[in-house]
């Protein structure tokens, strides 16, 4: 199954500010990938190498990088085809979670301050002295706490919540299921119990951030936790109280950052990465999926495993403790050698 | 606490084409467990070896697979017994999440299509154009997107998130928090800055596939992600973008799937498993918890470890390097023992 | 970013049981942390070392374990000064999910039963027969399934699903997004296809627990599963049908625990650990981050590593294994040192 559309060859060309190559009034139906492409298609090849498979391929027209390679086949020719298809993406991307403007069944608090055009999907309760800025949608079934303020054009889809006191960046999306602002994880030894340390924090989150389905956001302890401009954030994702994520990070499914933990710009952690509590992580680090930080990582570091260390190191480590076993029966084997040399010799020198 | 009932042993033997040994009016008042089990209980036994500890324990009556060894005490005699007690709790299985008929409370979309004794709870928000097959049972506060497409007999716990586009097939069970069909986790570098890439695909959920609470499983960039027939999901699992999951696939809770994957039939992932993008995992294929792959593997493998390998061989080699501490030693010895023996030797020449 | 107050020191001394040192009319308009105290804020130190600190913070007031050192700046002067800290922040503690008293788009089942001063959250739904403990708090859009029993004082966030027949002990705390009593993960095999089994036991958590945003409790096959007084359970945590979860332990962020586990008291798990099926672990168990464990504990042991081992031999072996390909080196060259004085010895030998 691809996505439909329905455009001609010519208007995709406008669209996308490319050079027509062949008949303008071709019907574009779909949009797809090279192997799933069918008739009706437009598909898109980066390089010159993909460029005969999808000459060959059933689609009906082609995003290519230039003119020469393209003759046997409908095409826009342009700089950068991949840019070009995402802009035709764009038209068919996702559509906004709620219907247009403030459903009726909203539960609205005191001192709500709505921008213009903003949408409110139904059944989705907010708090008292909550302000959204324009052009902002908020999905079906989301609660929005007392205090927080939601930038410009921010997405929350179906079923988000986000307690009291939360700033949300312009441009901010948030997926179902993610829960932004509840308490740390915090307590404190009393006769032999654990005593709840207050949360009193909050959690800013900056501008161009996405944070995935079901992840959660801590508030900080108190001060705020806070997610950089810019940020990716996947789904299933743990951010503790006090965390300070840099700018333009990606962050992966399932991956966890422990309390107070400072991460800077740039960083990527891939999935299921987990990062201990009170650690400094340099912009530009890289740390390979299921890795476990437990220690400060300098600017560009790029780590794997458990405890993680240079990714190169590990690399070498991991195909050389494959050789343990044998290396076990080399060393018995020498050992043997030795002590027979060691009698042979004993008994040359009595000679 | 074991679960209760109020049947006759003649009335269960009945219900589960059982012979019945003993007095056919005996009250059963619940099913439990043969290490919990309580007066009025009925138990059951697979294999001749626990016959004893069930007659001894204080259940009142037993499902045993052959009448000779139970002469002491009530029971049902059956060939399978496990079968028959799963029948017995079918009985008083989790009842469905929603009351009777279409709540009053439900929001619904335009041209929503509803087969017969579709039940929808309190609260729960439909899209436009959904259609809900036959028998289907949606649970309170939901949420079900555009286009979205429910097969008959499907049961959605409270608190569903289904995006807009999704198809499930008859007799698919979600549970509560999870969310089908969010954006997949796509971008792509311009201006040094992380820009979305549209999630314009969907996903295909096929029959008789049972999804875990809270787990999240991602519309593909364009054409579906796919969940085969028969297979199970458990808990916070995470399906990414465009993977493609086979039938009869058993997957644990926490586990991961990386973009693009491809994953056989009959496959067993354990808890916590970790799958990169862009591999494919062959028909029954078995990956222990906490494994985690970054390469293709082929059918019937059973790997374990990050990165995973085969099983027997990561076992030995983790057996081995406990050893390696004490091997360092030893070879420091061996190295001293070669220098004094060299040293000896070259003495021996010179006499 | 701080949190605000409005009280004079007076105020705060006589709230804490602290003497007060400087003028009781100061103003307190923010608690914070020694490194981000502002004027205005009144901070805590817990021992000497860091009194010279906070004096020289830009902080309005100290609260400090000893009068001499502090004659410098304003104080409350108290024995414990991170427990009088506490006491401060608990009056600024996140406010409670629900307006007060029920709210009218509440959906009540039949035979509810509300103690005194109970509170629910707009849109909230009720089953039938559940019993709601006085003072209890329940948030906005929470689902609370038939025959469910909450304690006195519990507090139920925003976003909460409790299946049927669970029971909360008194002053349990349940963050948004977090799912108890949702059915386990059981299939048994009939011909070739896995089949549910059904689960028709329950969840019991007693008093004092607090359950993270998003975390999952599944609800027994047969008994209950239970989570013992006093735990607290982070975010996004898996606990599967029939464990039995100990008192006074702490369960971080994203661990699992398999079926039918059973944990001692005093408990704690740190970040992303798995836990497997049917093992027995001993009160006061420590599991670090990330740690897998496959066997049964003892009490007390300090475990980390896949598959988990004592803590002390592992991060030997961990340091060990990082010099074998070093190792590796140093036996090829000893082999052929041995080799070269095996061939002189014979030469000597025939001399």
């Amino acid at each position: 199954m691809n996505s439909t559309i329905d455009k001609t060859l010519g208007e995709l060309a406008e669209l996308v500010g490319g050079e027509l190559s062949g008949d303008a009034n071709i019907r574009i139906t779909g949009v797809s990938g090279l192997e799933t492409a069918q008739e009706g298609d437009i598909v898109f090849v980066e390089n010159e190498k993909w460029i005969q498979s999808a000459i060959q391929s059933p689609a009906t027209a082609i995003i290519a990088p230039c003119r020469a390679s393209v003759e046997d086949k409908p095409a826009i020719v342009i700089k950068n085809p991949r840019h070009a298809f995402v802009r035709i993406l764009q038209l068919l991307a996702s559509k906004l979670p709620a219907t247009e403007g403030i459903d009726p069944s909203v539960r609205m608090g005191s001192e709500v301050q709505l921008g213009e055009r903003v949408s409110i999907g139904p059944l989705t309760v907010l708090g008292n002295n909550v302000k959204i800025g324009a052009d902002a949608c908020v999905g079906p079934l989301c609660y929005i706490g007392d205090d927080t303020a939601i930038g410009e054009g921010c997405v929350l889809h179906a079923q988000v919540t986000i307690k009291h006191e939360v700033t949300l960046g312009s441009r901010v999306i948030l997926h179902s299921g993610c829960v932004i602002g509840t308490d740390g994880f915090g307590y404190f030894q009393e006769s032999g119990q654990h005593q709840k340390m207050p949360q009193i924090g909050t959690v800013i989150i900056h501008e161009d951030v996405e944070i995935g389905a079901n992840t959660t956001i801590d508030r900080g302890t108190l001060g705020p936790t806070v997610v950089g401009a810019g940020t990716k954030i996947d789904n299933l994702v743990q951010v503790a109280h006090n965390v300070q994520i840099g700018k333009h990070c990606i962050i992966c499914a399932q991956s966890g950052v422990s309390g107070s933990t400072v991460i800077g710009d740039g960083v990527v952690l891939g999935g299921q990465v987990g990062i201990g509590d009170h650690i400094k992580i340099g912009n530009r680090v890289v740390v390979s999926g299921k890795g476990g930080v437990i220690s400060d990582l300098p600017e560009d570091a790029l780590v794997s495993g458990y405890p993680a260390g240079p990714h190169r190191e590990k690399m070498k480590v991991e195909a050389a403790i494959r050789r343990v076993p044998e290396l076990l029966k080399t060393v018995r084997e020498l050992k043997r050698e030795v002590e027979d040399l060691s009698q042979k010799l004993a008994l040359t020198q009595q000679r």
